[in-house]
């Protein structure tokens, strides 16, 4: 057991159906008084009422994905020209990053509300992109100081888009168990956060406006985000990253037809994580082992099931392997062979059950 | 689903046998460089060999429990003269409780190394006494920014100090799971806690030197004190300051007596409570239910069974019932009536088997 934790310190607020006024309430402990209020104009509806109960001095409706550099530049000047001494954002990873970004030069406080499952508002990541190039970086001066969690703000969210967002979530959380910083308490995070996922899912893709399936879907990918910032990118991400930029492969189907090759090839020399997995999953489907558990989930939500099916040619395997073995991180559980990668490569391109 | 939880910032660094190296690298990512080193005479031994790594402008051995106010105001004036600029606490609870006190009016950070499992190091608590009368409080500055857990500097603890402190620990995470402000981060947390002394404490019972068994009783200590100081005082606590209180009972032996009659008291009543508990001692006893897994480490470590063996005379249950009564906060799982926590006492102080 050695380790170093590093918990960096957040508010975080649940309340369905009442973020305008966890927002202010949270804006006026923060000590804001002159609000640059972030949301894209696709938001404008979910962000009005949040914008009522706050004093804002701007909206800023300019939000891009990625977060050019120019549309940051141009969103930390406004911020200085009105004077604004806090952000609030109410959007998805895009609106999140560009709070970011404004804060990364100005310091100013954030007050993030998602409308969305991607766990940036849990993290000091930030990114920016200029031309093709994506620059990040870590800074704790980008991590919101406060969360409002409003389950009502993801009603309209198609269930399917949760589904694919829910299920990246849970790839955070299982790749959390071996990523290259683990320690106990990020694992600990990432089995909550895959009980949690586990539960909220299947109610929000049986009823994409079920208030308490969003809830532990939303519940479920803070603690994903959380656990998985700590720990860092293990052996799935790395896959999903490499078959992702050479292949022009869709993010989320990739990492849910990749997920259960790399939990069955980790897990038998991984008993903590195993043991973990089995629990969480265990909870809601009393399932025995963790890949049963995870089998049983994503019938529930009849999941991805080969990287064939979204443009992977065949022959992809072999580009695929020298590039994937040098990123996997050297701690991970069971060593990485041209062999056992191929086979996992080959599975998960041909969709073949998991052994 | 609602709820407002703080997390709060610290690094925490499991590193035993090199608790040295870590102080020192602690103290140089603060920039700290005049350290006034607190350590009791009795932590001593312990302390040399942190110093030796460490740039101590003061060593400061006046260490008094429950930190009376002189002795507080005598250690703020020793670090001004010498101009430290970061406190480093080797000890117990009253050690970095005075470091906590000298923090509270001079703002310094500080690296906690504890000998102990007080668990003080996780919270943002401190508490001042003037003659009789205790204060305490809540500041944000007294929390330390590292806490550097070496188990190679409790391995001369005796058994039964450990298996006392670890079990007040255990009794920190059940309460927490429904103290007036618990949520369900504060669960998962107390069920990891929960899970690592159910392991760890077997093993310093059997062999108050074994390194593993002190890692993981100091890892659920600590996950203990995180999720108490969140979550609040819940019925445990309250019956346990009531009666300590009243008849000077031992505040270990005291705790001891009556969590599992506590337990069996609410679990009915808090499902989620009575899964999370029941999983935690289940991965380590096999065993079924919340109550027989608290009974399963009970007999392991023969821990206190009756609270007139301890001084408490029978008719001090009358007398209690009212203070107690008053004190359960309102959210208990199981509603407090004169009938049933007159039985609860009653069995409490009787030693009765739990049904």
């Amino acid at each position: 057991m050695k380790f170093t934790h590093e918990t960096l310190p957040q508010r975080v607020v649940f309340a369905a159906g009442e973020s305008p006024a966890a927002a202010a309430a949270e804006v006026e402990a923060l000590g804001g008084s002159k609000v640059m209020l972030i949301a894209s104009d696709r938001e404008r509806e979910l962000a009005d009422p949040i914008a009522k109960e706050l004093q804002v001095v701007l909206r800023h409706e300019e939000v891009v994905m990625h977060v050019p550099v120019e549309v940051a530049r141009r969103a930390r000047q406004a911020a200085a020209d009105a004077r604004a001494d806090i952000l609030v954002s109410v959007g998805g990873g895009s609106t999140t990053g560009l709070a970011k970004a404004v804060a990364l030069t100005t310091g100013l406080p954030i007050v993030a509300v998602p409308t969305t499952y991607a766990g940036s508002e849990a993290t000091n990541v930030w990114g920016l992109t200029e031309g093709e190039t994506k620059t990040t970086g870590v800074d704790d001066k980008v991590l919101p100081a406060s969360v409002v969690y409003d389950a009502g703000l993801l009603t309209t969210l198609p269930g399917g888009m949760t589904v694919a967002s829910g299920l990246n979530a849970m790839a955070h959380c299982v790749d959390s168990m071996w990523g290259p910083r683990t320690d106990p308490i990020d694992r600990a995070l990432a089995q909550e956060g895959i009980r949690a996922l586990a539960t909220g899912l299947p109610a929000v893709a049986d009823d994409s406006t079920s208030v308490e399936g969003i809830e532990q879907t939303l519940y479920g990918a803070y603690l994903a985000a959380v656990a998985f910032a700590s720990a860092g990118s293990g052996m799935h991400h790395k896959i999903c990253h490499v078959l992702g930029g050479m292949f022009n492969l869709p993010h989320a189907q990739t990492h849910a037809v990749v997920l259960p090759y790399v939990l069955a090839f980790n897990a038998p020399q991984a008993p903590e994580a195993e043991a973990r997995i089995a629990q969480a999953f265990g909870t809601v489907f009393h399932t025995e082992a963790a890949s049963a558990g995870l089998a049983a989930l994503r019938q529930v939500l009849d999941a991805p099931r080969a990287l064939r099916d979204y443009g992977m040619p065949e022959d992809g395997i072999a580009k695929a392997l020298g590039p994937i073995t040098q990123a996997i991180p050297a701690n991970n559980p069971t060593p990485v062979t041209e062999e056992n990668l191929t086979a996992l490569l080959k599975a998960a391109w041909a969709g073949d059950p998991i052994n």
